[in-house]
């Protein structure tokens, strides 16, 4: 396989870190809510700010998602790409999930750790491909994955170029531009690499195009699935669940023959910190 | 500088390849629009097309470029990205550039090929930056530069996926997404690579932004200039030219030091062809 062909690309949420009990940026969004308020105070009376004032996650995942994307909108636009980086990591410096009682960022997968380093040594290039804000991974993924910014996908806030003080700066809107989930992913790939990859890996039914995509036609093709079947390391959830909702996409693993990962089985090991027991 | 921070970012039209009499580009949609008026008769009759079918150069890019932009749209939109680039390539090879007779992927520049070669060998990843259609020259940049499709940035024409027959088709819209010109260039190359260059090279005021970002700051920073200058091998115009207009950017290289290339005292060669001779 040459070299220019060996892409694989990861979804982010529950493919390589947990995304329980929601989404960790979402988790974020909240903190925002919480910094805002007083510059806000309607928001205490206003949807979707008075769910995520009141940890109401029932009702920020609800339905088509609006309420969700407003608030993403309303707590993680309104800064520059710089500020956002660094108020992203010193909320990852400080808060704790609430479960484990430990940083969000140690709640990455060690197998799935050890996968990017495998691939990387022989000379694939490892794309994230997340329906997470692209800045907002970009605070630290870097870091904890080792991959690099401009090998990272993501949702895209409306972002512009502005002068302050002779310097530039740039501006996200308060506005989603992009969308990075099920046929969007395909499309971004598309976009941003203008090739298809080899390998695809992810977790839920906003994987599913980008699976079938990567694993269709001519050649050595990988398609691979996370399933969280383990309820005392992780979590245990599918068909049924709002957030890491996989359904079609377990039903099309068997007809294509992805790679379904059971989590409880196959995995010796979750997370890192379990190695340094 | 560690290998990580070595990009260089390129515009296209006026920098790596010529834009006389006007953008090969817009020449391929006039191509376009003449293949597609049977279809339209009522295009006769109708602006931007009917400007397109009698080679009215001065209107299309007249005043806001909207008539450029409803041209742009119309023909490079509406089909899917294989098939435009297999029409793009065709075109290329049956057409011929109208002072030059020869195709216009001849008109490339040889000391920015030789460039782009010596920047490869340091190590230095080259993007294209471009205001012209991302598709559009990944149809063919990748054979003429060696610049992979991932290292190539341009407008955008919003892009769905649908099936066909089973298989994903990525279908280009009759809509532009994002203008990659001015103030978008920066944008477009912090949101696609995440870093800022170190060298940046232009030849109009559509790259000053471009310019600016990359040469501001600490550090070993390089701005260039392609000034048109050989009115004999190539074409001379600057500021009042409304294609290739360079007017502040080329104030501004005074200011910061840019350096400013002057086509007819600097370049030995022009274009690869006149090495054959």
């Amino acid at each position: 396989m040459p070299e220019s062909q060996r892409i694989a690309v990861f979804d982010n949420d529950g493919t390589l870190w947990s995304e329980r009990p929601f989404y960790f940026q979402l988790q974020y969004s909240i903190h925002r809510a919480h910094q805002l308020v007083d510059k806000h105070p309607e928001w205490r009376q206003q949807q979707p700010f008075q769910a995520a004032l009141t940890n109401d996650i029932a009702t920020l995942t609800a339905g088509d998602g609006k309420l969700f994307t407003q608030l993403t909108e309303a707590t993680l636009g309104g800064t520059s790409i710089t500020d956002y980086h660094a108020a992203v990591n010193r909320w990852l410096a400080t808060s704790r999930h609430p479960r484990f009682k430990r940083p969000y960022t140690d709640l990455v997968f060690q197998p799935m750790l050890e996968l990017l380093a495998y691939l990387k040594a022989n000379r694939f290039r490892t794309y994230i491909v997340s329906g997470g804000d692209l800045e907002f991974m970009r605070a630290w993924a870097t870091r904890v994955y080792g991959i690099p910014p401009e090998q990272i996908i993501g949702s895209r806030m409306k972002t512009r170029l502005v002068r302050k003080n002779g310097k530039a700066i740039f501006e996200r809107l308060t506005e989603i531009e992009f969308f990075n989930n099920a046929a969007g992913k395909p499309v971004s790939i598309r976009r941003a690499i203008g090739r298809r990859p080899i390998a695809a890996f992810g977790n839920s039914d906003g994987d599913l195009q980008m699976l079938q995509w990567t694993t269709t036609g001519t050649g050595k093709r990988l398609g691979a699935i996370v399933h969280h079947t383990d309820r005392k390391r992780e979590w245990s959830y599918d068909r049924k669940s709002r957030i890491g909702h996989l359904d079609k996409a377990l039903d099309e693993a068997a007809r294509n023959r992805w790679t379904v990962v059971d989590m409880k089985r196959d995995w010796k090991v979750v997370y890192p910190f379990e190695l340094a027991k």
